[in-house]
């Protein structure tokens, strides 16, 4: 059983600096995602992009602010559950809450925040019968970690950007990259299909276009596909097959916890707290709604910062909180690190 | 008379970010101060100090992160009225303001963004008789244009860390600088105080401790000091007098505008917009209270988003607006640059 003052439902630019404003409180937290990376919608959607609204950056790279503000937060020490989906939630009679993830990992919380964005990422999956019984024996639909994929033989399938970059990474890890996309054209960043291009000359990528994948073949896991072409086909043998079809966020498993849903959001008490109406469950971020809402980074992080608050208060009965300044107070992590500001010297000139 | 779409009252953080998302939404912005500078608190009381909890930033200075919010709304080409307080507001009868500052400067504005953080900076002044008619004519008590100071003979008295800095600074532009504090110790960033002391010591700066200026001499302006150690007294000759014994922020002529204040701060629709009693009137950042309310920079990023929207929606009635993202739709400058992101490719491998 992981133990937290907070558990964080969602690792995107919301949950990740709710971390900061509750360890300012001296609260801990505890963050799960079903994705196999911190970052939300800016790594998995568009790391490379620049966003040119958040306050005080006149531009920054989707991945550069998730790298920024992990390097903030790590003086808090968040725990992570990766790769895992939190599904189901129970109140104990203390108020306490216990979250199980899909792969039966329990949280146990005294406050829970869901940042869940649009909610969880599910993989558009290839029309193939039988896929499901090949999924983790052989078929990926996320690249979690690339080194189970060293000296393996791979087929990905996809035209975008994630086909494109995962087949350049996996090219130097994989034993044999092969890229499969049902047109000839690719949709993505230029120096990527640049780079593509190049490696598919150096016969490090083997690239075949147009085609698709249509069957699975194997006893216990995935040996060989179909590809087609029209009425062409052929068999390749492989040991992975890895589509990369986009995702779509889904609710998923929140959506049955008993919260007031709207449009496909979760109300929250916007004049307060972002409290949902189950009491000690807050909503953040692109997840929750509420009259004037928008759906951007720096709301997220307003809205993290006055429910830290809230939180602290609701464990804190009857303690009076003064706000202090980062600047004038310094920020003392739990892993035993200071940052301050400079002090001012009292000193006689003579 | 300076016409625009929004008045923004205040030029510290809350305000500039203003001016960057109506600049997305097509409404130009103009800003009123009364210091010399923007910035707000962050410029003119701990500019050289970092700031740990702007989000993605693990530390920022606090000039440089006014710095950079200059620079991120430069395309949307912002006026400024510095050096003036906005004093009076009178509704016309289409609805629009005006909004004229304690040097009769008038600007029109179709709606009102009150970003003045603490109110407008008040300066500690000393209790010197007559000091009133001096004001102006040789007492200044904000360094507001250096080049004013050249080859002048300037007194500065104070023992803090505007003191020591503007001594430093004007040593170089004036041809006398004498720094008069009551005390032998001064207080301020350890390296201000040290290159004061060198300064001493090359005879650039004339200190004089511990002692007091306790009366001001001239006909029409400031012609010399009366500088008292106890019972010690001699006249110093000068052309300026700059007292830096600190500011108080006062709410000053805002509360008269019939706006409901509650604790120095006026209260706000947070539930909705961050709108006042007054109709096309808002209030953004340190200014305002609602339940719950921090004062914090970033809290303030988060209000003047929502309130662009809100005076959008009021100046546009019936146009449904769709929110862009940045990273999607790019920035296009009221000054014909564009900030976009790079441009996926469709492109075929062979
Ligand atoms: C192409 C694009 C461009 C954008 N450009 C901008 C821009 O310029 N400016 C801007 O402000 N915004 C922009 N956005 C929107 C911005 O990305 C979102 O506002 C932001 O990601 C919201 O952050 P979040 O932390 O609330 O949610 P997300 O980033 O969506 O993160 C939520 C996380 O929760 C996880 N999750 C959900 N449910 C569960 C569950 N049950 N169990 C475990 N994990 C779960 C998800 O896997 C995800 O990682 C853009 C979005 C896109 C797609
Ligand atoms: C020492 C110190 C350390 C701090 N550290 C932090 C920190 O670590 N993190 C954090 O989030 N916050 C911190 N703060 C608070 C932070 O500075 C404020 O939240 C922030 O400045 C508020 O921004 P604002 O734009 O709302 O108001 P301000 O920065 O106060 O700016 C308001 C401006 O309005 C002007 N003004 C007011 N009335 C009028 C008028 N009638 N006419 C013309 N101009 C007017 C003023 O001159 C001023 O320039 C700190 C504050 C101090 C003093």
């Amino acid at each position: 059983m992981i133990e937290t003052d907070i558990l964080i439902i969602g690792a995107g630019p919301t949950g990740l600096f709710a971390v900061f404003e509750a360890g300012l409180l001296k609260l801990k937290c505890h963050l799960i995602d079903g994705l196999p990376q911190p970052g939300g919608q800016l790594t998995e959607l568009y790391p490379k992009k620049p966003i040119f609204d958040i306050p005080g950056y006149p531009s920054v790279g989707a991945a550069e602010l998730i790298d920024n503000l992990m390097e903030q937060i790590k003086q808090f020490e968040p725990g992570f559950t990766l790769n895992e989906v939190a599904e189901t939630i129970d109140q104990l009679e203390d108020g306490t809450f216990i979250v199980t993830s899909n792969k039966g990992t329990k949280h146990h919380a005294k406050a829970i925040a869901i940042a869940g964005g649009l909610g969880s990422f599910e993989p558009r999956k290839p029309l193939i019968e039988n896929i499901a019984f090949y999924e983790e024996k052989g078929v990926e639909y996320f690249v979690k970690n690339p080194e189970q994929f060293r000296d393996k033989n791979i087929v990905i399938a996809g035209g975008g950007d994630s086909a494109l970059d995962w087949s350049i990474f996996l090219s130097d890890v994989a034993s044999n990259v092969t890229l499969v996309h049902r047109r000839n054209e690719f949709r993505g960043a230029l120096d990527s299909v640049e780079k593509v291009q190049e490696l598919k000359k150096l016969g490090k990528i083997n690239l075949i276009t147009p085609a698709e994948i249509t069957a699975i073949h194997g006893n216990e896991r995935v040996e060989s596909l179909t590809l087609s072409n029209g009425d062409d086909t052929q068999i390749i043998e492989t040991d992975y097959f890895i589509p990369l079809f986009g995702l779509t966020p889904k609710l998923g498993p929140i959506a049955n916890w008993g919260l007031e849903i709207e449009k496909n959001a979760i109300k929250v008490n916007n004049a307060l707290d972002y409290q949902t109406n189950i009491e000690g469950i807050y909503a953040i971020g692109d997840i929750n709604t509420y009259p004037g809402k928008l759906k951007l980074i720096l709301c997220g992080f307003h809205e993290a910062t006055l429910m830290c608050q809230s939180i602290y208060n609701r464990l804190n009965p009857g303690k009076k909180y003064v706000l202090k300044y980062t600047t004038v107070s310094g920020v003392d992590g739990f892993d035993g690190t200071r940052k301050e500001a400079e002090k001012a010297v009292v000193k006689s000139i003579d």
